[in-house]
């Protein structure tokens, strides 16, 4: 068979470009760095926001929507933030046929806007917390896109909650980052994620913490999936969220905020994708099975269309493919490169003895099945392979992370994986270093595994990587 | 009581401002003409998405994104459509730093940048129909703006499809119209709406034909609540969207658009709001039964918790206010102003007695209900209640119409509500004339109330109202 795409081995960026054409996943669109993100992609983006948004309401926040358009004072009023951001913004000087008083920028992020809106809505401890989401568009300048993974308009959620103190905004960044971002990564995704703390150097720009949720590609290098702010009272005072408390005083907020976006769509890609295409795990799939007509024949297009319902029936998200017009092989193929987790195929010959052939995405198994057993052999089929897809990208995050005792092996180690280095080995020297060669430490984590609640507790771990 | 909002009768548009912010729906953003959707009316859009949705799947399109950006010269590619644009539009002239080679334009609607990309994924007569929609925010600059009626920016979804011939363009472009559109607003939003053809002037900007559903605001006003385009072979010249026809030849395709926006949550409130606040239909509502406790008492909050989960496992959405540290009667204002169809509420008195209190928003009206007949006694009132909203819009609506003979009594007439005027008795001429004393045909309809096919059909009716 023809090759569909560049091989991994070959040229893992050209192999990603190719799937993400092929797949028909997203095209560049024409202003340099924005994207088209076509109906394959966006169905799975759907299911992405569908899971995210239901474990968010589940974590008390509500969802509520922001303007695009911010006026730039609000950028600096919050001085880290600006230099954080004036780089990639950008910036509307006319509308309505006039130029504007005082430009306007399009959102990078919302912190700005959103603290505005909380200062004018928080009056009393009873207010808080005050737990919003938006599901939005926001426009990064991107001077080396590529897509899903940077580009200059993105899609994502961004978590914007204010509390009364510190250890309630600190538990809420510590929920979102576990039971939406971790629970939706691992379950869904089946993506095994180190979840960290970022060092003070690669924290978001006006925040006193930043958690971060990384993913390994199948190239070795590291995927930021999401990330979960504390921003202490920084953004509270910049635009006087404050309250009145239980006791009487005046009080600043404490505020979090927290994102995930299509860049996840990236991240699918390149750890579960090979090079037939992607592969979608089945909790995620938009179609989790496609019954496949192999070609017309008696009864053939029936008994497809029963086996369709009957899998609908059985709650399994379920497409029919019948386009006998269509060479079998080259729908094969398209039916590879856009990963559906099952395909039933439904051929004269074997329909004639009963039988269906039922295909594995996940490894290319096929297993010919009775018509009648087709339903249950497709659900043992999807709850393994959602198992298999997780069991197969963690076994080659373990091959490919190395423990090493100092900077020097972490560095080395880092071009073909992810390094294992003891924090105070590195130190903010050795990160500053490591930035020099296309190296960084993209978390903290402890011995066990866990989350740090500080840069300086001991016996810290470094994980060094090359990054999207 | 102290009178909550500005009495409609007193002050329409004041009634409105006052209702939209008392009910938490939205709030003004800092960048003239742009909104913050509050989470109280982004739970509404969020329901008016999903039941939208669907209705586009089932019809058969799926969903893509497509960018923010267009580059200015798109624009101008359809004479038409960049004259009716230009005064609205906001331009980036400045991105990460520099200024643009081109200034781009942030979307006012897509068609060019979707007619864009579909001339390089139609090739052949196999790829026809190709049925996009997406949902996203757009850009039209407003010196005058209103919440959700006119912002700057606002929330939509805007279908594009391209077709083989015209009748097929035709074709579904009415079944948007119907299938989708009125079915949803009719059913769900229980918006009696005038389904009609706009007259040339009124067309969208590059259509051939403009297909209108016009709903009757609570001051006789008319309110666009979507449109749905045929836009000919404009846009498919103007983009190259050409195919190779089943007999080889290279033909040019047949465009569609349609959108319909957060402007429906200004129809919603104009429709069905009252003096006390808002009234959400029931099958619309995100909140359809609001479980409230009177005060604390033996067993209250144990018997409202208890009727939340009868409620919710009968399939009902059901919300809970237990904050009896906040006085009733504040809560009750709060809950008529957001406009929940049912309350149950739950007080120690009544419960003593084995009963609760039913309180409908449609009419205020309150019935004591014994617990163990709650369920039943909420799904009969929200099935009766949504029809009740319908009957009573369409009543007004009935009420405030009057049939004219001529244009001089159709202009007087749209002083108060609607006019239907014999369209041979207005044309194009009387139409312009009408426009100068602020009134318009919002559309004409055949004498059965059926939509036109063509502007010169006899006997057809046109629509005269003051507008949104």
């Amino acid at each position: 068979m023809a090759r569909v795409l560049t091989p991994r081995a070959e040229d893992y960026p050209r192999w990603y470009q190719d799937l993400v054409a092929k797949a028909e996943l997203a095209d560049n669109g024409p202003v340099r760095g924005t994207m088209v993100i076509r109906p394959a992609g966006y169905a799975i983006w759907e299911r992405m926001q569908a899971e995210m948004d239901a474990r968010i309401k589940a974590a008390g926040a509500q969802n509520a929507y922001f303007p695009l358009f911010i006026p730039e004072s609000y950028l600096r009023r919050e001085a880290q933030h600006v230099e954080g951001f004036s780089p990639e913004l950008a910036v509307v000087t006319h509308g309505g046929g006039k130029q504007l008083a005082e430009p306007v920028v399009v959102r990078p992020t919302s912190e700005t806007v959103i603290g505005e809106f909380m200062a004018k809505w928080v009056s009393s401890y009873r207010d808080l917390p005050l737990l919003l989401n938006q599901w939005a568009n926001v426009v990064r300048w991107e001077l080396r896109p590529r897509l899903f993974l940077r580009t200059s308009e993105f899609l994502w959620q961004e978590g914007h909650t204010a509390h009364a103190d510190e250890a309630d905004a600190r538990g809420y960044a510590r929920k979102i980052l576990h039971e939406v971002y971790e629970d939706f990564m691992v379950s869904v995704l089946g993506i095994p994620v180190v979840v960290g703390r970022k060092t003070a150097r690669e924290r978001f720009a006006g925040a006193t913490n930043t958690l971060t949720l990384e993913a390994m590609t199948g190239d070795g290098k590291a995927l930021q999936m999401g990330t979960s702010h504390e921003l202490g009272q920084n953004f509270a005072r910049a635009f006087d969220i404050s309250y009145l408390s239980a006791q009487g005083r005046q009080e600043h907020a404490w505020t979090t905020s927290w994102g995930s976006s299509t860049r996840m769509l990236g991240g699918l890609v390149m750890v579960h994708g090979d090079d037939a295409g992607l592969r979608v795990p089945p909790r995620l799939a938009p179609v989790q099975a496609l019954v496949t007509v192999v070609k017309a024949g008696d009864g053939v297009a029936e008994a497809a269309a029963k086996l369709r319902d009957a899998l609908r029936d059985a709650g399994v998200r379920v497409g029919l493919d019948d386009r006998v017009d269509t060479p079998f092989g080259r729908r094969a193929v398209d039916a590879e490169l856009k990963g559906y987790p099952v395909r039933v195929e439904v051929g004269p010959r074997d329909l004639a003895a009963g039988g269906v052939v039922l295909v594995r995405r996940v490894d290319g198994g096929k297993t010919p099945v009775p018509v009648g057993e087709v339903v249950p052999s497709v659900l043992a089929a999807l709850e393994a392979d959602q198992q298999a897809l997780y069991d197969e990208a963690l076994a080659f995050r373990e091959r490919h992370t190395v423990d090493a005792g100092s900077l020097a092996e972490g560095v080395e180690a880092a071009g073909s994986g992810w390094a294992r280095v003891p924090w105070a080995a590195v130190g903010a020297e050795g990160e500053a270093k490591a930035n020099e060669v296309g190296v960084t430490v993209r978390c903290l984590v402890r011995p066990d595994g866990s989350v740090p609640a500080a840069e300086d507790e001991p016996d810290l771990v470094a994980v060094l990587a090359r990054s999207y």
